[in-house]
């Protein structure tokens, strides 16, 4: 279903849908791996490390933990994940991969198809990645936003509510004014819930090549088969 | 003093450090006083108007008051601005002069100057305008900003510490490691007394021709013969 009328600004997810952290990461940690002369399946290893994401994260949004940033969580996840590949990295290694979350790779035509909608309508990141790593992550990956906005401004992390709600009132919009694009159908659904409206963009190659992507969930207003595709549907 | 190392993040004051407040909005005074069919002195007003900006806000930061954002400050302070000029406007046209404060031109050459700044150094406003503000005026102006840092994530007012402070925490350093630019001692002398390192760029038009403009203050680490030199300064 089309929402009623264009979104007044789009945010994005960032992390899967306009980064490739699978590739990047990979690379991050074979680069590291192969330094530090260990054996270290990097495909397996970034998957690995990503799979403690949302259970870090939940540790924040329902466990009543204080607020901290993705790179402390990441950095408190590492040692394990690493054990479970047999590895024991360094201090100056350990903090050179969770350094590799700020410096992903975009997809390949993302920063121009940020650009091209940014001369429709503002649009701004609405990641888990705190300001810094946005900071660094869209200079590096060249991702054109109006401004970052970052779970870390509401304290919380998706999907809570508020940060989708903190986002619209940052905007100074309704949330249904307020467009959400993401790859990933559980953002997307608890945007819904929040009063936002929704886009899915197809990210099939985030788990890398033996993982299926996830359908398009019913919560998405708008079904991009690319993001480009996603783009032209938004601004006519 | 020159700091002793380059800063790594330039935050900037907006409003008369980069961007023509006072032709800007003696323009639109004259747009809508011209269409009201009333008399009004556009330049004499936008002063008369922007005298009121510091006490407004000063009932937020040291009297108490729960923090609204520049909209409605603007226009609480406007009646009894028009009043001086035995001027009286419908809800429409105040609502139009409040959201003139969203489009102001930036100062000759201003855009071209941050381009070249940001690709040193990441590079944000800190400015008391809200965040959807911010927005308006950074597409409005064309100020290629990495990312909006505004009062309002502070929920007080320049030149409150508390501003300052959040700016360098979500730009993840120490306040040593951030510079703000102004045209404004006062807002400098506050940055430095919170530990940040800081620029003058003289403006020496932001009250119109007939208003001295202030000297370089004591607290500015960097002072610039304009925004293209303090550009160089703090990139040589």
């Amino acid at each position: 279903m089309r929402p009623k009328e264009s979104p007044q600004a789009v945010v994005f997810d960032v992390f899967g849908t306009l980064v490739d952290w699978y590739g990047s990461m990979s690379a991050h940690a074979r680069r590291v791996a192969e330094r530090a002369g260990v054996e270290l399946d990097p495909d397996a290893f970034a998957t690995a490390w990503r799979r403690q994401y949302h259970p870090s994260l939940q540790t924040v949004i329902s466990q009543g933990r204080p607020w901290c940033d993705l790179d402390r969580l990441q950095a408190e996840s590492l040692p394990s994940v690493l054990a479970e590949f047999g590895v024991t990295l360094g201090a100056e290694d350990r903090a050179e991969l969770v350094a590799g979350w700020h410096r992903l790779d975009a997809w390949p035509g993302t920063p121009e198809a940020l650009h091209r909608l940014r001369a429709h309508v503002p649009i701004a990141s609405l990641s888990n990645g705190h300001v810094r790593l946005l900071l660094d992550l869209s200079r590096y990956a060249g991702l054109p936003f109006d401004t970052l906005l970052s779970a870390e401004l509401a304290g919380t992390y998706k999907p809570d509510p508020a940060v989708y709600l903190m986002a619209a009132r940052l905007l100074g919009l309704e949330p249904g004014q307020v467009m959400l694009v993401a790859a990933h159908p559980a953002d997307l659904a608890a945007a819904k819930r929040t009063g936002l409206a929704t886009g899915f963009v197809p990210r099939p190659a985030e788990w890398g090549p033996d993982t299926a992507p996830p359908s398009p969930p019913p919560e998405a207003d708008l079904v991009g088969t690319d993001l480009d595709d996603l783009v032209i549907q938004i601004t006519t």
